[in-house]
């Protein structure tokens, strides 16, 4: 149920303290999220539909250059105009737990710039792929 | 007592949804942070002594290309081995709040990759920026 | 003649070689032409009917975190669809060659697709920019 | 002979124009390089010996959000310093042209900050890449 990702650090992610700067995490988060939404609601053109309204992100060990990422992304609450993705960043060959991160999303109207209650056919597709432990 | 530090939108900082990328205001804060660290320890030569630990952003209000911004930055709490930042960005025309942000920075030993404890000298530099309110 | 933009490094814009990776200097370039338009074509409205069709830069000295840099910008060519920026990026300090660049601006057609002539008002706007040395 | 790389263009990678930023296509570039170097240089331990010295890029169409794009790399000429990289980004899926480039690449000694002589075992390593045509 935890949708999984794989990405490699480029160079230009990197920064001169000879790691992966802080703000390329939000990248690859940002990838991870939509390669979700592709995999489980791509027929519901809903992914213009949403925004997010908050992230966190705890960086627990420091990532280099050219070294393989998974990302695993899930639901882990649905509320009823937002709901709540759960990230793990892990080094592919080690297994060890790069960061851990949270992205609240929310329905959103562009056209009106205002939230809205998400639609149950979208709600229903989530809910399929709420991880609750 | 907050520092402010004032950036204007960059165009590859937007997104096809027609605003300012979620990732990009990491970069404002990141940078508000090092403005901070010049101001109050320059000659202390401690800026590349500190590691990010986490990070959070609420995004309130989106904001748009070419948009000038303020980033407050200050520090909230002071531990041992670590220290918490607060962030609030404001639209510099209208002061409409655009986000609100944490980071959490360890004062970190690269050479044996561990944190210690901020040494006495740059922690009372520290305490003299600190905003309890 | 020649438009004058100031930017200072930013940390994410280094990379693990513990210089400005190459690939910020376009962000740096991109930001100074978007100046270069406010100032010379505010009222115009046509910052989003050009687009860029090339860009060179040679990287003629490294630049480091935190350094402030001087971009120089200025039309050197002027066609029936097209002109051309160059670019000269300076160390603000020691006046320190680190870059020197140009770009192809095309008047493009988003609606249709396609590349139009330049409009006879903008061009007079431009040409008053030519830099011809 | 030609080395071919893919990627997907992230939705931080595009603009307010709704399609993908300049600056990006250096990202993938830089990346394409990386790639190369570990299939052709990976016991050499030179890519950190390797320096760029200019680039360019004709932007040919536009790319967009999730679009596959298919980056293939090649060495164009090597001289005594330095060697020519040239580049093609096609979309993967119709074939389309996106964009061609160049890069300089210079043997760089970091220590003493001066180009040098590529290594003659690093130079038959090149040369077995060598693509005229």
């Amino acid at each position: 149920m935890k949708h999984e990702t794989d990405t490699t650090v480029r160079f230009c992610e990197t920064d001169a303290a000879g790691h992966v700067n802080n703000t390329s995490y939000f990248i690859y988060l940002e990838e991870a999220r939509g390669r979700f939404f592709q995999s489980n609601l791509e027929n519901y053109q809903t992914f213009g539909r949403f925004i997010i309204a908050s992230t966190k992100c705890d960086f627990l060990s420091q990532a280099y250059f050219n070294q393989q990422l998974i990302i695993s992304t899930w639901i882990s609450k649905i509320g009823t105009k937002s709901f709540q993705f759960k990230h793990e960043i892990k080094a592919k060959d080690t297994g060890v737990s790069i960061a851990e991160a949270e992205a609240a999303i929310v329905y959103f109207n562009y056209e009106e710039q205002k939230s809205e209650p998400i639609p149950e056919d979208v709600r229903k597709r989530l809910e399929g792929q709420l991880v609750t432990s």
